[in-house]
């Protein structure tokens, strides 16, 4: 079993609660990755949804969540159709709500429709990811355990704060261990790349998120997934960054975007 | 009053209960409109929220709401914060839910950040309101009983199905009556433009919204308000499509994005 998979498991306590153990080896910080808490609660939705793919997931991170700590998934479905099944979660931790979970399923092998034209979001041009530098080695102002446990190469020409000379941040990832990823790691992936916004202001502060959205659009194939992030909308301090991750293959794959608040250092 | 404020408004039951009336002016065919749906919701959020203003709202679409009927608001504060509330909402009607929210609040006049910098997407060049095409005088397929409370005017060069030749549309958007659009009538908005894929495809069959997410990034100036939607992410039957909102000053205003499904004629 992959780090991922058994550090993001739930045991099932009745219908709709499941217990977890929140790890602290996928921390930004002294926090654990949204992304990764989202993970955790939407493997729970992953366990009552009678469709397999989660394809619209939206996190509300309401309190940071606590790093070597058990946690508690309140997950119910709330409608399930023939072709889409909505669900929520939340994550509790020492009886406090940490992350809020709306999020709707399909079976991502299945055509929903007869309408056979396809519209895309074409692959950046990166280099490859052994000419990339690694996030470990770029500057960071904050410890980040999470880079053990996922391994991300930044493109050359933006690996150092302000130096893209534009909110954008373009790299490479996938899980450190070589486990491939599949669906539920693209909601980690899309909260893992350095914020988008250093690349033109240079080391800011902290930029907790508020809400993440990912719509995943098909499932991954083995290997690494590239990444791109940018913010176009930026005032008093709050940003939208849009992501986009395509697969091996070059295969658009899922694409976020997260409300984030700019503080001070 | 506006049509907007008195065909959304709430009237509270308990704490967490609030009685609306759904209006069957705010219909596409035999359904209201989304958009319009979730601003109820949103409706009694607002009520409770400490923070004025949505600023995140994320809608999923259960099932078909009723127009003409009445409503049930269920709505809790999940988390209230110095600078953000975190929110949900489900619009029931005779017992079963049709839309369910998920929101976060803030304060729209207050500045979160002491860093001034700020980014936006520019709004495109169209045609003043009065030299594009009204949006039931464009080709339809269904029946529009919305567009007697929402003036929408298209760019001329969109106007007919196929005619863009690409997944986009662009255009003006006000209040019906004459009142000024507030930041919860942008939710609206977001969801009264044609299928961007109607542009590329032509007219093709109904395209129910599975989620709209909204980013509301200001409270609009009065006048009209300029939308541009399109679509880059199709596959299988599932359509991303992503849309801005600038006020009559030529600010951004909101961003959207929704997973909708392209059903056959």
């Amino acid at each position: 079993m992959s780090w991922f998979q058994s550090e993001t498991a739930v045991e099932p306590v009745d219908a709709s609660r499941w217990t977890a153990h929140v790890s602290d080896r996928w921390n930004i910080g002294d926090n654990p990755n949204g992304g990764y808490l989202a993970a955790i609660a939407v493997g729970a939705l992953c366990r009552i949804s009678p469709h397999p793919d989660p394809i619209s997931v939206t996190a509300h991170f309401l309190r940071p969540g606590g790093g070597g700590q058990p946690a508690e998934v309140l997950a119910d479905v709330v409608r399930s159709g023939r072709t889409i099944t909505t669900a929520r979660a939340s994550l509790v931790q020492g009886g406090t709500a940490r992350v809020e979970v709306l999020a709707a399923f399909a079976d991502l092998s299945a055509s929903s429709s007869p309408i056979d034209e396809a519209l895309s979001v074409p692959r950046p041009v990166v280099p490859a990811p052994e000419s990339c530098v690694s996030r470990s080695d770029t500057e960071q102002g904050v410890a980040l355990p999470i880079l053990d446990r996922l391994d991300v190469r930044i493109d050359p020409g933006q690996a150092r704060a302000g130096q893209a000379g534009a909110a954008e941040v373009t790299g490479w990832i996938r899980l450190a261990d070589g486990a491939e990823a599949d669906v539920r790691s693209l909601l980690l992936f899309a909260d893992a790349f350095p914020p988008s916004l250093f690349g033109l202001l240079g080391a800011v502060g902290w930029v907790p998120s508020v809400e993440l959205t990912v719509h995943v659009r098909s499932r991954p194939a083995p290997g690494w997934v590239l990444g791109r992030f940018s913010t176009s909308d930026l005032r008093d301090g709050r940003m939208v960054e849009d992501g986009a991750l395509w697969d091996s293959s070059g295969e658009l794959v899922a694409r976020s975007r997260q409300l984030g608040l700019l503080l001070p250092r």
